[in-house]
């Protein structure tokens, strides 16, 4: 529920400015400073509004969270997520491209957007006197973009160039490519947020109309806004604002194609001239915060940290501190998407240790911990690395608002964030033993091998 | 383009009535004795008609194929093909459920019907006089199917308990469905033709009436008739019965999502004590013939019979007879799919040989004849081998009635049938070769491993 924002499930970004995102940690989410004063309501056409004030500084975080991402992209046509992202930023009636941009740079804001498998976010950060100037330019682009054959067919180079220098120049793009098109067997997890190159030349004017027409609507998005203002200004500026765009289509229940049961145990091997370190990861489909039974998700996140989150963790300790096998090891878990995900464990050999004998250490680690559980020690040890996480988020506005928007936008509530401090600090040992067993089944796991050319001729 | 009925690529079969279907050779394809006879029209109602004159014996074989299969199905609605063909042996408004299949018992005739990932197909053999009859009934069940709730229910129980008993009782097919979900990385080919579980689970009667309503239609489907009758009769029976079902709505060109590039080289292992012997398979996505570049498909086809078909191949007799390590092996070519489709090599280890030697030598000989080719003797043999199965296949009533269906429910021509021998008689040596070291890439393979769990243990 919390937002994580991981390579491999976050491909982010648009337009050809900087990525100014913070990245925090999975976790992160104590109320901030003033946490009684975050408040949200709706919209008269439906649109959801998240407000939390910050007055440290006099600065404002503006972010709209629609409600789509990749995995809701028609079969067929991957890529028109991430594609329309990048149309947004294209004119509309009202502007001409580029102005809504030049307008922020020339008062010394910043802005950017980022879609992922679950939610496609727009935001930019100013001075709060800007605030209502971002929120008309914002909610003007919500249904009011010139999506013509003109404007389409330039910006599908851009995002075929983005996928040639992200993915086809990185072997470790492409093997994570394929490690989730095998780790899942039915949910459209598997297929890149980015998109598949044969389709992404084939995205077309109907296909971004189509999904502008049916996702673009303030009934289907979410607005944060962080910072030095309050909720009845932000209230006043929304209703003047999001408030005139009418109410869109009213889209079914969010219901993707789910995973079967994984019986099997399956390897994906790239083996690239380009590689210069091997590198290996093992993953498994577990269930995120929106769809596990209670305690699950955070006794997997609880896991996930204790096993692999930082220096301080079981396989960092053991493989690169204790045995120096691996120049790096850990795990992650996204326990933040919208339908059941992926944890993950990594790690890279260091000087004459294989990938196997990495695997076989990573391995260990595992068996003893669904064997012998964890001491309470660490447990508690995990817990306050987590709330220290939180603490160092709510220290920043954009992480604040990141937090709230991905959580709003993948079925949380306000309530779910504020909430999860205590139900991470309830995680009792035998919890985190529990998931470790139900589901780090060696037999049902997806492992991703990155080889050199020359290793592999071995 | 002409139909192979392998059990990797057919999931058959509805009613509980034995499987009458006769296995044909991938192949078959020399026009019938008769083939000057060969006719095929349509009817108004754009229901395509194909007639396959054959005198020897008082029989006719009817058949309708709709050209739908689970690959067309939506999303999350897996099965719901496979599910619609045991639908259509339920009561219509004209007909209690039974009354059809009791009339075809009564006059001492057989029927069933199966269900791939491109087509349904329903049939019945039965003296020339039925003929009518079987139209009527066939025609009736296209769009008079009684879809209640009291229908849908029960049947529903028996596609699970199909599944169960095919599928989860079957560590082989278990295996199977995990290795098609990892060898198709987009195309929907990666999901099961009778379904997954948890989607099977939850299909109605608003689902089974969508599929119905767009896919059962006269435009929509192809009437093969072969047998003792002419083209006349059959145009006067199909005009008074198909004819005067209503025209469907059209339907969209049948394009599904693509395989993306294939980077990786991929296993998928399972682990079962039900298993007594283990067993290899390797797969890649390969063209089909109606997506290959000029005689590519028909090179696969002979690649697949000097590789793996049958004990004369090269793989039999180096790893069956010669080395004696595996008590089977061969090759299969899936060219009759719609879309592009998989060639498989596959063994089982004899005696102390493990998978591993298996695997090996089976590798040994793809690089063999990548490198070396095949020689013109073997190719020669190969060709006479597929003009044999024709002339087996031609023998056969109902084998010509499906040859002649699922090609044409697959993009093929009756032209393409009878062209067929030429274009294999065409294929050069150096066209085996060459689709061999195209498409039979080591690195990017999808290996199936079966294993005993005391093995595993090793």
């Amino acid at each position: 529920m919390i937002s994580c924002f991981h390579s491999a499930r976050f491909a982010r970004i648009g337009s050809a400015l900087a990525v100014v995102l913070v990245l925090i940690a999975p976790a992160a989410a104590e109320a901030p400073r003033d946490s009684a004063e975050v408040e949200n309501f709706l919209l008269d056409n439906g649109m959801e509004v998240v407000v939390i004030p910050d007055h440290r500084a006099p600065i404002v975080t503006h972010m709209v969270w629609y409600k789509t991402g990749s995995a809701d992209e028609p079969p067929g046509k991957s890529g028109i997520a991430h594609f329309f992202e990048h149309l947004m930023f294209k004119g509309t009636k009202a502007h001409k491209a580029g102005e809504f941009g030049a307008r922020i740079a020339e008062i010394g804001g910043s802005e950017n957007a980022f879609t992922s498998y679950d939610y496609t976010a727009y935001f930019q950060t100013v001075t709060p006197d800007a605030l209502e100037t971002m929120m008309a330019f914002e909610a003007d682009r919500m249904r009011g973009l010139i999506l013509t054959d003109e404007v389409i067919g330039p910006e599908r180079d851009v995002i075929l160039e983005e996928r040639r220098s992200r993915i086809e120049n990185s072997p470790d793009a492409l093997l994570s490519e394929e490690v989730d098109a095998t780790l899942y067997q039915n949910h459209p997890y598997r297929v890149p947020v980015i998109g598949w190159m044969h389709e992404m030349e084939q995205l077309n004017r109907t296909d971004a109309v189509a999904f502008y027409d049916r996702y673009y609507a303030p009934n289907n998005a979410v607005l944060v806004v962080a910072g030095d203002t309050d909720v009845e200004t932000v209230r006043k500026l929304a209703e003047k604002t999001y408030g005139k765009v009418p109410r869109g289509p009213d889209l079914p229940p969010r219901v993707r194609p789910q995973e079967p049961e994984q019986n099997t145990k399956r390897t994906v091997t790239l083996t690239d001239p380009r590689v210069s370190v091997p590198s290996f990861q093992k993953s498994w489909v577990v269930p995120s915060y929106n769809h596990s039974e209670p305690g699950e998700a955070e006794a997997l996140d609880l896991l996930s940290e204790i096993l692999g989150g930082g220096t301080r963790s079981r396989i960092y300790q053991q493989l690169v501190v204790k045995q120096g096998i691996a120049s790096t090891a850990g795990a992650s878990y996204q326990g933040t998407s919208f339908d059941p995900s992926s944890f993950t464990i990594y790690g890279a050999p260091r000087g004459e240790a294989g990938l196997e004998s990495v695997e076989e250490a990573i391995d260990t680690e595992i068996r003893g911990l669904i064997k012998d559980g964890v001491t309470e020690t660490e447990l508690e040890k995990a817990k306050n690395r987590f709330v220290r996480s939180m603490i160092f988020a709510r220290d920043s506005q954009s992480g604040m608002a990141n937090i709230y928007g991905s959580t709003l936008a993948t079925g949380g509530t306000v309530e779910d964030i504020q909430k999860w401090p205590d139900r991470i600090k309830a995680v009792t040992a035998k919890q985190v033993q529990d998931v470790a067993a139900k589901y780090l089944n060696p037999d049902h796991s997806v492992a991703g091998y990155l080889l050199p050319t020359a290793e592999a001729k071995k």
